[in-house]
């Protein structure tokens, strides 16, 4: 994963990578303590976490490193990529699998530490607000705490101790964010205790596959919940090209309305509009984890080229070489620069 | 659902559906038995067949009148919605909720009912065979049978009680598929009950988003598990556009080799070839569900042209037009006549 040759920054757009991600050395150490501890019941934390902080092998180490480095070392892996510029948010699973209290404490405080790492390389970074769901009513405090941190998103990793967003406790926080015009990304987590058996049986939890299941799952249901009919100007992204929903588009209009009409479900309500309008209109989507041409141009189709996002998933997949295959797509100039550079400028507010 | 213009035989094509139901009278009586027995303890098959067999909505009604049907009503349907041909199989789940002794025997009794319908409409119909994994050792003795009925491949319902067939104990079904040439359809069933919970408690489960997972999932589970290194002649097809798997492949190839290269999983070793290249070489889709031009192009892009087939789904997914949305794809004659015919009758060795 060491790359000594530099990519040159391409001249016709800014390179933004949008789904980066970092986390405090605090942190790292609290998820190995937590690991240890064998005390939270989720299979999913254990099989990532147990990797990922006790593991010896080349790529879980080059990873703990990178992740907790906001200066040097990510911009030099950056100026070997050819990035200019990154969006960064604490990893997966944030705060999700602490007692409130430490959640909400732990949130500030990464929050605080990503802040001062973007005041130091403003024209490198750009942060998004890590928010503990476990207490949603305190949400719009550290959003407005972080709007003036000049963060311009929010980060929410799937599932909370098995809860998702579509339950109403938790839409304050969709109510902070709709008021602040700050967008919600929706990052994997692995899927929780009452899902994850028939994956983590065959070592399929994580990136692999489970994480975009679990994440176009939770996405899936805030759209059915109704939650964009309750806050129209909500946005949310996801990564990995949409967690599969774009391609699943035509499925999930069909059976949601033969559901809807035959009164399949007590919790399955009508919706102002078909499930794919959402994902076109409320929904931006990356490309994290997946540097090909053939899906983001299928993604660029169907939702829209003013949709689709370039992300790399640093440092979990630091491919140096890969913005050379995205450069090099058949695609024009203007939807290049779209995918690079201009819809993150829109979304994330960077001009 | 019903329709009363005949859609036109395609002149340039046949029209083959690959991916049709049906279900003898008898079996859908003792799907609302179990049901209704509250014994299976399996939510999944509650939340189905709990639905489809005692609903009095439009959709379930029609779906359980024409399942039952291999005559009239099944070629009149077809008539009106310009279908040349079905390749038909079992519904879902199959014989997969009984108990061993009884799903081998009605297993049998199904397959006997398909093959008498396929010889009275032999131009019409061709009939896949129905088996009871429960029963793995007996595979080989009712696929013989089958033989001789003249079906031309087998259906699999997902998993059996939980189970999957990436474990060795069902691997007698692969090596007697492979030495008789009999390619598996691996159709949809709802999640286990180890992996439901969040799907069904926001009527998710089945075919709006459960169905696809729960099989992605099972064809990732063998691929990973090396059925293919074990059985390379073994041939097997995915509805529903390759239950996403063709999207995901890009992440699927980095992050196995990934996972197997930092050894993360006891169970995940090294294959001897990627895991898109099995998708490509063991696995041909249709695009049950999706009569959506941009994914059936996506995934003849990225799998072959000549790995995709049609399915309408009938009766679950009974549009009659459809056919003249994929009919009015912007492909060339070629390639559409692929799609309709020329890999079905290659598949299941219709010539």
């Amino acid at each position: 994963m060491t790359e000594t040759t530099k990519i040159a920054l391409n001249p016709n757009y800014k390179r933004i990578a949008t789904e980066e991600a970092f986390a405090p050395q605090a942190v790292l150490d609290m998820y190995r303590k937590l690991y240890e501890s064998h005390t939270l019941g989720d299979p999913g934390f254990d099989s990532l976490w147990g990797f990922y902080s006790t593991s010896k092998a080349a790529r879980p180490s080059f990873i703990r490193e990178k992740l907790a480095d906001l200066d040097a070392l990510r911009i030099a892996d950056m100026d070997a990529a050819g990035i200019d510029h990154q969006i960064i948010a604490l990893t997966s699973p944030g705060v999700q699998v602490f007692e409130r209290d430490i959640a909400v404490s732990l949130a500030r405080e990464s929050n605080d530490v990503l802040a001062d790492a973007v005041k130091r390389h403003p024209t490198r970074f750009t942060g998004l607000c890590a928010i503990a769901p476990q207490a949603p009513e305190l949400a719009a405090q550290e959003l407005e705490r972080c709007l003036k941190l000049d963060m311009r998103g929010i980060i929410i990793h799937s599932h909370t101790f098995g809860e998702y967003l579509s339950d109403q406790k938790f839409w304050a926080i969709f109510e902070a964010a709709e008021a602040l015009q700050l967008p919600i990304y929706l990052h994997p987590n692995t899927p929780p205790k009452n899902m994850i058996g028939p994956f983590v049986e065959a070592g399929l939890d994580g990136a692999i596959f489970g994480f975009g299941v679990e994440t176009g799952l939770h996405l899936l249901r805030i759209i059915t919940a109704g939650v964009f009919d309750r806050f129209p100007r909500l946005t949310m992204i996801v990564g990995h090209m949409g967690e599969a929903l774009p391609y699943w588009m035509y499925r999930l209009d069909y059976m949601h309305e033969a559901g809807v009409r035959a009164a399949r479900y007590e919790c399955m309500k009508p919706l102002k509009k078909k499930v794919s309008d959402y994902l076109r209109e409320n929904v931006y989507i990356t490309n994290s984890g997946v540097a090909w041409e053939p899906a983001v141009k299928f993604a660029q189709q169907v939702l829209g080229v003013d949709r689709v996002m370039y992300a790399m998933d640093y440092p979990y997949q630091y491919t140096p070489r890969e913005v050379l295959d995205m450069d090099a797509m058949d695609m024009s100039l203007e939807h290049k620069r779209e995918f690079y550079q201009g819809v993150a400028e829109k979304v994330f507010k960077l001009r």
